[in-house]
């Protein structure tokens, strides 16, 4: 199953031709002769040296009162893309406005002057038609002048408007104006695939109950999830018969590593993590749910299915589970990645 | 004081009557040789073998509108009983349905096949009368072909329906149809007792407010406590007078370990974790209050005691305090293991 | 800029008026020989014995229907003063209650005997105008006879009233009868400044939405931050351009550290962590927002501001943002310390 821009290859490709500047967006290692590896873990070259990209942002209308944003006219979607970066990277970012209202970026986890905040407060907000560029720096870790352990940037972080609707971005949030982040270090796992999966208010990326996101992989390969809630409520994030590690990427690593192992983590508004499983590993194929498991909202629609198919695209059970996550509808599209 | 089947001893041993294959429930090294040696940790046996083991659960109806599973046909529990595995472990589970409606079994964290879900949507729950048999397998950690770290399957985890009232169990989880699954590393350290907390929705165990669980252990005991969330709310756990480590076993690894130690720990709807303690160390006998901290929970009786008391049986303010959660009733009654 | 009492050295200066006791109140390593040294760390003597120190604290009616802690008449202030200990030290505190209402003094995290738990249940209250002394105790890290690790009492932790209003202590939560408390370990970096961020129901520090916590450093100075909770509801906690380790310090130990790196955390009543940032580090100086991400909370007023400066005082912007935290009244006020 491929959705368009759905696989992480054909994401990268179709962002690369919306790049205003000399860099792929994509990190480095990311791009470079990825073949199809199913359960081989590639790792990011260690002698990229750290770039400056620049890509352009287009904040847009979208059908059914949403917003987003694109990395291109017309492409804005909800989430909005998957930006990645290496620690030691710097990424330029030209926000043009096409809505009619303000409109700002701010960004969770890296490092920007207070210029580039996104806040009505410091004056970093877009206005109608306008453009703004917003610049973000990280960093790799390393020692302080003083010994302490300065942390690097690596993380799954998320970047969201800060502007529309009140002064925090209530409006713009609640519409779909926010996107996923991932910064990874040096070395870090790469995956084969990736899906972002937002918990915003009580829908799953804006989707309505009986149309949550369906994602798809094949048994072995590497999936990364970026899970981030946006809105009102908490939540707990549940996947069936796969789970990962509470601690920086969500592998543990090592046989020392004390990280709790968990399938299902409460969160709240503006919390973001990131994990990769082996698609089915130790359970093999399946229709897979993931939830919310506040049982309210599980039962309002707050469900999705996570496909693992054999090698044959072959799934136990049929191709598709009907009235699956608890909700009349099957759970149906996909994800923007 | 001694309820019946409330110890880990007698739990096992009772447990053992309703075991309709080879093998004891309970973990090898659990059962072995234990003596009383309260504050000496005894490690589970390295050599001891995976083992594969099958029993029965009976979803029953209980007085009071709730449902329960148990061991034994009329020996349903507020939370199921304990079940306990070594990572290697296979767990096979009959699961018989006394009930007039559908009922199911769904565990997390644990290795299981799409079709041992326990869920509608994979045809994996048991109708009115009948029987069905649900695999849990578990592995040890290990590295991947790959040079990633696989992690084990021991973990705080939990079982419970997701059928009854809606297609998330909602109503199974609030009668009171769910359990504790503690998986073990070979090499953990065994706990002497065993107590199970789970906030469900408003309740302790499903306990009325004045009726919330109360659990006594000997100064020195190393008390395992399994701390699970079901249902609506969010909660915070707090104990008085003992803490832990908030990692895979509540223990810290030694002094590497960046843990952080906590006493209060947010939890939201099937969340799990759990820890060891040794009673009343550094702090001695007494009737020490656990709650939520919620101030409307424990306000509403959402609190109950862990007494420590002394060699002699002895506790400081005597046998019981009155009103001393807070609520008008005194706390009473007792777990299940 | 500087508020009374509110740096270290002046509240250290200040506390130490109120002993009534032979040591001072801030941990030895704290007070010797500090001087400003911007960007170098300094480790806490590990050659500095334990210490048994002897304060008062008088719980007093404030302004505004407030109550809080004080560490001499007339000095209560919300949230109470921050109390500091190393690992080994013992604090003795004579409660004296100036309410015409049962007052208690409730502390997690440390070690105490059945009678200092400042509860109702155990009888360990203080009637109007009486006093009350609790010994909080304290220990370091290390092995037990049977093997397994014993944590130390180093972490960031609270006190409380447990007993005004009810038996929970829910309204003098409610009015502010609640504190930091911090437990250091031989060698643990010290700050140049703390600040106390407690979100109490809707609140921050109990301040009025249109005048929450205002904090002001200087770029370099290494900033602790005591983040605490109570009350009634989850809360996300943000800061901008500032993050933070997930672990025992909010300091990575080094790069075997698995901990996440967060600038977002959720968190629930009587949960606490702390964290150390380094003032403007990778982003320069600017008035950073602090605040709840949950989007109603925000927008009602949980935000502050933390503003760097440059080492000449200066502020991009200017000195102060207008109506910066999307609420009416710009940020103003001070902390305690």
């Amino acid at each position: 199953m491929r959705y368009p821009g759905f696989s992480r290859r054909s994401f990268a490709g179709g962002a690369a031709a919306a790049l205003t500047a000399p860099a792929a967006l994509a990190a480095p290692g990311l791009l470079a002769s990825r073949q199809a590896a199913d359960t081989t873990a590639e790792q990011a070259a260690d002698t990229a040296a750290a770039e400056v990209r620049r890509i352009t942002l287009y904040a847009e209308e979208l059908p059914g009162g949403l917003l987003g944003y694109g990395l291109a006219p017309g492409e804005a979607s909800v989430p909005g893309p998957l930006l990645e970066m290496y620690e030691g990277d710097t990424l330029v970012i030209d926000l043009v406005n096409t809505l009619d209202v303000e409109v700002s970026l701010h960004v969770h986890g890296v490092d920007y002057t207070i210029d580039n905040d996104g806040t009505r407060m410091t004056d970093s907000i877009v206005e109608p038609g306008g453009t703004r560029t917003y610049t973000w720096n990280t960093h790799a870790p390393g020692r302080r002048g003083d010994g302490t352990w300065r942390a690097g940037s690596a993380g799954y972080w998320h970047y969201h408007d800060h502007v529309v609707g009140t002064d925090h971005g209530t409006g713009g949030l609640r519409q779909g104006l926010y996107g996923p982040l991932v910064v990874r270090r040096r070395g870090d796992v790469l995956p084969d695939k990736q899906f972002t999966i937002v918990f915003n208010d009580m829908t799953i990326n804006n989707r309505a109950a009986d149309d949550a996101p369906h994602f798809t992989a094949t048994a072995g390969e590497r999936v990364e999830v970026i899970m981030i809630t946006h809105g009102e409520f908490y939540h707990t994030f549940h996947m069936h018969g796969h789970r990962w590690a509470d601690n920086r990427t969500g592998i543990l690593t090592g046989e020392n590593d004390p990280s709790r192992v968990i399938d299902n983590k409460i969160t709240g508004p503006a919390d973001s993590f990131g994990f990769q499983v082996i698609a089915g590993e130790n359970v093999g194929p399946g229709h897979w749910m993931y939830h919310c498991h506040v049982q309210s909202h599980s039962d309002m629609g707050m469900a999705g299915i996570f496909t693992v198919t054999d090698r044959n695209g072959n799934v136990p059970g049929g191709p598709m589970p009907h009235g699956g996550t608890g909700q009349a509808g099957a759970a149906s599209g996909g994800s923007h990645h």
